[in-house]
């Protein structure tokens, strides 16, 4: 194996090991109740109170792990990378590590409108973050030579799926807290349309030389 | 390493990842006892107090331990894979992650029924998943041409092992909560058994078109 | 790569992780102190109530660091491996996430007797299963070929150092509790007796059949 | 793959694994609010009070990642490693794993001195271990042949950059505690000019035979 791509692996490796754990914190947060009886009823009772933990339990799950997929699919892209992406992917680790405490926090009072703005802001630092880092990765000499210039395109347009869902989270949070996180279903739904969008617009952008 | 292989590796990585946290968080969950005192007897009441969360650290680190070599044992027979296991992946990696929280409130208190429900429902949905990832990655292009057709068939229905004795164990818990884990160790009786019959149906199939 | 070195490497990889877990969990259960005051004797007078978590911390993280070091010589030593291996390389994982309990349960009260067994018990319980483990894996077959039979022998008996070492310490602990885990730095210079040993013991029968 | 190799990356690996858990773990240290209210000023001002806790999670996060860049860039350029290695790398990853804990003793009162000389000392401990694992891996043999001499040599002082600014931080943290922090800040100036004095060094060295 080249040297760059053992750095490469080792980059993706630490970046994996990451999102493992903070995908498998999540739970540490959801607190584990503890009654002297054992009646069905008080324990529903218990469990139910704690629905507002395990829905944000749920959506981090699936938000990280969507993430940590993009991730997976972009770096699978390359067989190079440019040093200056370390700290991109450095801050975008940070932001994946700070959601069991942004998760905790819109648990503990999902209706009030404070932690729905700090988990959507969250998303929405994550989802910018991980804009930037995909762009600077994604370039001439770094990606596979096989893979067609429009699926590099579309891929980077791709990202704006999730900051862009998360922004209007973070819109609809100041108005209707805890609905807001309705908008983050839409994430497959906008990160397919960015690809459609940029990949027409990088086969458009192709066929221009010819038709001029 | 041909790109597709390298892409399951790093999946099979990422999910061994959330195994090792999942099986090495549930020892956060038993609480240490602090005592003023250095007397034996105390030490001894305190730690036959946690009798239960020992139970519950061990069996769900046999539980965990034998889904990991269940996927280790499957991922190995791939040499490429389908996007679309991707999400049962993570479904089933989310229900991993819930076992530290279902242990400690099976543990909590180990004679209540709800506690039982919850956590044979975990291992239920665990194992529903399991067999489901599995019958989607054991298939024609994605499997290792070196492997006899009807190992395969038996490592797909040994997949059935778990759901079972964990349905078992469900129903046993409404009844005699506590009780009902004892389920949990015809496990490996289960697999083995699954196993063989779904390697014979795959034998007499086989043979079915001679003899016809 | 062939696909046993594949699955061989998942399976160091597994227990890399849970060794690397466990030992970074270690520091959770030193309790941090919140204190009203900015007095520099009130920080002092609580770091130094803290002194047996802190002493705690760096023994643990020395025996986990050791039990990996032998795990990662040994498996370096292999090519390929028997399946048996797997569930006593998992009791083993299983008694090194029990660590930062058995720690955590020393630090609490580090003259009382019933933790201090407990400890030493869980480093015993570690070492015979690392024993067996290696002792399982370190056979004909497996071994790399140029690894001369005197050194794999003496490995395999360099891995009664540890057992050794945690049974003085477990014996001490009933007579001098917290003294007692002096015996564990007695490891390095145990292992390097027991390798010796092994190792005259192979080129003595190596000799014996031309000797006969 | 050699052997050698092999174990060199497992060794890499098990140091990701642990900078990767414990850059994570620094989110657990920060503590949730749960207030009754849905009040956003009460939320505001309970966010406001952890404003110690951002700050130790992001500064910790940032001297960390330094940490594993550093460790990825030199390891990267190895080929092989003393035996040797192996124990100050271990006490490299303590120092790395009882980050959280001085994280949480920093932030728990930020202006208090004793806390802000744990924290310092802690990163002098990392920053010192740090150089003498390089200088003790950067050595003839184990170095790629196709890197410069004169850039391993810069390398092996750059290392000194993290110890400086930790010791300068340590010292300012007895005069005035908190704001000691902004000379870590000065990290990558003084790596930079570490690595340019040690290059210019080792060109001088190359030269001397030559000018003799």
């Amino acid at each position: 194996m080249s040297s760059n791509a053992s750095q490469l692996e080792r980059l993706t490796f630490f970046s994996d090991a990451v999102f493992a754990i903070a995908i498998t914190l999540l739970i540490i947060e959801v607190h584990v109740p503890h009654l002297e009886t054992r009646d069905d009823g008080a324990y529903l009772q218990a469990l139910q109170a704690l629905q507002p933990s395990f829905f944000g339990f749920a959506l981090s799950f699936l938000v990280i792990g969507a993430l940590w997929v993009a991730h997976h699919r972009v770096f699978g892209m390359l067989v190079d990378y440019k040093p200056s992406i370390m700290w991109p992917n450095m801050l975008l680790l940070m932001t994946v590590a700070f959601m069991p405490f942004a998760t905790a926090l819109m648990s503990s009072n999902p209706l009030a409108r404070v932690p729905e703005v700090v988990y959507a802001g969250t998303l929405l630092a994550a989802g910018l973050l991980q804009f930037v880092l995909f762009a600077m990765a994604l370039r001439a000499p770094y990606v596979r030579s096989d893979i067609p210039a429009e699926h590099v395109t579309g891929t980077r347009w791709r990202a704006l799926g999730l900051p862009v869902a998360a922004l209007l989270s973070l819109v609809a949070a100041c108005f209707a807290p805890g609905v807001n996180n309705v908008m983050l279903f839409g994430i497959p739904l906008f990160t397919r349309l960015f690809y459609a969008l940029g990949q027409r617009r990088a086969l458009r952008l192709q066929l221009a030389p010819v038709e001029g």
